[in-house]
């Protein structure tokens, strides 16, 4: 079985964007509107119509199995409104990645954005992660360590403000994958530099906290193969041996993992190498970030099976921890989801 | 020859660092104080003892013959008081990298540390880029594009806030290190996740503008080997794709070079096996963010060229290129100072 434990659902029906629209309308006219949550009157043969053509397609052509599903990361927008904005927003999406898993069980396993929001603590998501857990069977959480959309103003990942929410995820058994939204800073591009300068930056956050002495079970998946950590592991074991810190396998790599989003063999080649085989999630984030097909290969960029399957030095056994056992093994309900 | 494009001071005399703090609590007490130049009474033995332990001993131990070298970059504090602040700081300390080529001109080359400071134009970086590059003999600088410290204020470097600035660089023939300083901001640690973030947003600042083609003659150095770049160069090329950018050799392969301070011959492999040859700078960045030694391979983490001759796909011609010709083409005024 190969899970894709990296997918977001980014062709929605327009009429989630209209209402994100209103929203946005309604809470720019009055900083305090308490949003709603509405009835968008989706039927299942419009959510059907959405994914048939794009995420099932590409599952079916590259012969992967389950997606482990979410709403769209740049559309979180976290720094968006108000906490009601965010609540609302974010409960309409989760509940569309909820209607998907129960249309297509044997293609999509949900994972749930979090109605965080600009000074406010994580009691929402608190809330909000239990509902999806223990009512919508979610497996997991996106989790966004800068909510101001690139001023990067929130504590760092090993401050005390998290904690309630780490326990509550230690409680449920679920991972979080870190994952800003959308850049509102124009120094960034949201895909292009965003997205890795804070896969990058939530990496040296945890190596700098004893986050996983106080949660030995925590789990965070780090996606874009962890941004620039890889190819700068030599650089992050040897700022953790100058700041007097355990080495990086004893002190973060029990709980924190890699996905593959990588779109070229070389990067993939270096992943797979220089990071151990057990931390290494399958991942393709379609239909994301680069549509496109790769001039130099003829195939998609975001293909990423390909590239697995194209290194030299995995085994078959590596690979199957790649594409299955890492992903049951970080995301316990899913193993129980999945039988064996 | 071997040259090492990347080097700071970090070794400096306390008289210099105790004349920043003195700075930083005039600077407290009155925002809008008017710093002075003061002579900081620092005799020739005195900066002799500060790099001959350090790095001119690595210099001799490790085989390298020139150091383009620049002061401490995470002391340029360009997030520090005000206008006047920044400009006698800077000038005090590219005074001190001039007086370290006037004694050692066999082994530091200058780069200039540039006035930048929060909320102002460029005229002051480039009167003192004049000075530097005319008076002083040096032959680069290193450009903050974010003087926040860490919260990505300023304009990308596409903007027209930049082009006086870079005008000067072509005028006078001059390349620039792209070089963040300092973060304080709490979500970043300065050379974990600061640096390496911003060299990426810096390079994904320049994919998305037409910098290059209003300044064909521009030169930037992204240090610590690009960021994110190289791990991640099929995301690049995908997005150039979708955003209908040319092909990224086309758009900035002429103008846009990256060093070799990546620390583990893994990263190196991954650096001179995606980028062009053409487009490596040797780097090592000591004495800097990384200064102990790997326990994998006995030797110090910092200590680059090593990566360089482990590599086993160089050709004696690349590692020319990468150690010496590609230096002198990127720094016109060096290649004219070493002569052939």
């Amino acid at each position: 079985m190969i899970i894709d434990c990296h997918g977001h659902y980014t062709t929605e029906p327009p009429q989630l964007k209209a209402y994100r629209e209103r929203q946005k309308q309604e809470v720019e006219k009055d900083p305090l509107h308490q949003a709603e949550t509405v009835d968008l009157k989706i039927t299942d043969d419009e959510l059907r119509e959405s994914v048939e053509g794009a995420q099932l397609k590409f599952q079916r052509e590259r012969g992967t199995d389950r997606t482990i599903f979410s709403p769209r990361a740049s559309g979180m927008g976290h720094h968006i409104g108000n906490a009601s904005t965010s609540l609302t927003w974010t409960i309409q999406s989760n509940n569309l990645i909820y209607r998907l898993t129960q249309l297509y069980p044997n293609n999509f396993i949900g994972v749930c954005q979090l109605p965080q929001s600009r000074g406010t603590d994580l009691q929402a998501s608190i809330s909000e992660l239990e509902r999806c857990v223990e009512q919508l069977g979610f497996v997991g959480c996106n989790l966004n360590p800068d909510t101001s959309g690139g001023s990067f103003d929130l504590p760092p990942l090993g401050d005390r403000y998290w904690y309630p929410f780490y326990e509550k995820m230690c409680e449920l058994r679920v991972p979080a994958m870190i994952h800003v939204s959308a850049a509102c800073n124009p120094a960034f591009h949201s895909t292009g530099s965003y997205y890795l300068s804070a896969d990058t930056t939530a990496f040296m956050q945890m190596l700098t906290s004893d986050l996983f002495s106080d949660f030995p079970d925590l789990k965070f998946i780090i996606p874009h193969g962890g941004g620039a950590v890889p190819f700068h592991w030599g650089r992050f074991r040897g700022l953790a041996d100058m700041l007097k810190r355990p080495p990086l396998d004893e002190l973060l790599l029990d709980n924190v993992f890699f996905d593959t989003c990588v779109y070229h063999q070389k990067g993939i080649d270096l992943l797979v190498d220089v990071m151990p085989i057990k931390n290494i999630l399958f991942a393709s984030e379609m239909v994301g970030a680069v549509r496109g097909i790769d001039p130099e290969t003829g195939h998609y960029f975001d293909d990423t099976k390909r590239y697995i399957l194209g290194n030299r030095k995995l085994s078959e056994a590596d690979r199957m921890q790649i594409f299955e056992g890492n992903a049951r093994r970080v995301y316990p309900r899913l193993a129980e989801a999945l039988g064996n």
